[in-house]
């Protein structure tokens, strides 16, 4: 069975220290299926509109991404515009917001993508994904949720409710800590996994993220990028990349979920290194297992013996 | 042999959102002792003024910190004050600094100091880190330095001096951007690794840090601390135990330093716990382990076998 995803298809507009891309094939879901889908065919529900391009058309077919659940509507494809910070990529600015077909998106997912094992919400409007999640029956093997502060601010209820719903929790720190009200990562994680989440992921950018599962944490590194382009998309390509290989996995278990994380870092550094998915959709199998590897051998380190235990004077 | 370290020895005063301490036992060869003296015994080449008091010197010399070296000048021993930020505790403010006693200060390393196989640099004016530098005779096996923004805006070219004399380089992440002039932390480090020093150690505060050896990476994660009390002297903490464990070491590999690191983190999670030393020198050689442990278990993942390298589609 294959991985649902519900987000955004968009043009994004971008402007970073390394360049600009006008309309620029983007959206939260594009992203996702674009990294997720290298571990588990992966099958879209988003909206566009009649200016959508064929050629993009094209692209997610080419990839072999499910576009079945792309629906169009009346009216242009929704457009974001945004603006990082020359001393500091991980701050940005939304230049515009332009709507479109997402005012009117009434997702319905059809069979058999109503029965999918895997379903992914990617960052949209919660009331959307409530919506979605409701029309899935059986309810799926694995959920995950992604938001942003604009939904914490303006639909904090409905978000809230997602949470008792969900398996996997995604946000960033500074998001993770707007929802709970706790000033500190760990006790704002602590929290959210009480609401329902089994996994809950707080994402850090460059710093990496840090997993949260049966009460054990998992330091997830970030791969060293040395010329990011346009960090846009790099948490959903994250999410890609871990709910892409948990769906690939018989079992979620704690080594599944820690080497999920890890493809997921794999999968944002990939797409924070060219603007749109240019990236994304031109690595190969070896680059993605090679950073992997990268990863092992840099995170990695002995137990101690009983010889070095001995050492420590007191 | 000993470990041997130059630095500072102070009474700070310091405001955090979790309160304020006055005049408190503080400075870089404080912190930095009270951490490495738990891998190595540690001798300390600082400056104090006649109004130290007794009760400090006991408590070094209780903790067994060889303070031959101690050297009393006439005046007052130095003060800092600073207020670290209450919605982010790793920005801080300097209030005022009074270098006291520091302004005359004039090491002199008698023997067998001057032998000492081993010799951290803690953060102190460059030109005394250099005038300490040449006394020691033979050279020790193993120079370890950290300094700071202030130093890298004021004594830029004695810093580069120190950086071609030195084995490990610590430096802040923003100290390091600034010392190279790379925007990039990766650039920055592979700049610094040029310069000379073998190990370039990149501290990211709670985000951990990054080890640069022989082309290798390592990411050293910090321990999760719930409520942070007070980061003065982390940093020193942290070089504390990195050095404090390679001087306890046969060899310099790989292996040796990825552990030094980790206890470094450990013991720079100690000194946050608390204002001054506190909580430093009151911990035990099991809480030290115990923490190893933790983050040997929360960085650990497993590679990938065959069947999973298959798994992934393209």
């Amino acid at each position: 069975m294959s991985l649902l995803v519900i987000g955004t298809v968009a043009y994004d507009s971008v402007k970073t220290p390394s360049g600009t891309v006008e309309e620029a094939l983007g959206g939260s879901a594009t992203y996702f299926s674009f990294s997720s889908n290298h571990f588990k065919k992966t099958e879209l529900i988003a909206a566009i509109g009649e200016d959508f391009k064929k050629t993009d058309i094209h692209l997610f077919e080419k990839y072999g991404i499910g576009i079945s659940g792309l629906q169009t509507y009346p009216g242009k494809t929704f457009r974001w515009s945004g603006l990082y910070h020359s001393d500091n990529l991980n701050k940005r600015d939304t230049i515009k917001t332009d709507l479109n077909v997402l005012a009117n998106f009434n997702p319905e997912i059809k069979s058999p993508n109503n029965s999918a094992e895997h379903l992914f919400l990617a960052n949209i409007d919660p009331e959307l994904q409530i919506n979605v999640l409701e029309q899935m029956k059986p309810r799926p093997k694995l959920i995950g949720i992604d938001s942003m502060d604009f939904w914490i601010k303006s639909k904090k209820i409905q978000l809230e409710k997602l949470f008792t719903m969900v398996d996997v929790l995604f946000l960033d720190e500074n998001e993770a800590k707007m929802v709970t009200g706790k000033p500190n990562l760990f006790t704002s994680a602590e929290s959210l996994s009480k609401k329902g989440a089994k996994i809950v992921i707080i994402k850090r950018g460059e710093f990496g993220s840090i997993v949260f599962y049966n009460d054990s944490i998992f330091y997830c590194p970030a791969y060293p990028i040395k010329t990011p382009i346009d960090p846009t998309g790099a948490g959903d390509s994250f999410a890609g990349g871990v709910m892409g290989y948990l769906a690939s996995c018989k079992n979620i278990n704690n080594e599944n979920i820690r080497k999920a994380s890890i493809f997921g870092s794999v999968m944002g550094s990939f797409a924070v290194e060219s603007f749109s998915i240019n990236q994304l959709e031109s690595i190969t199998k070896d680059e993605i297992i090679n950073r992997f590897e990268f990863l092992y051998k840099s995170a990695k380190f002995s137990k101690l013996n009983t010889k070095e235990i001995e050492k420590i004077l007191y």
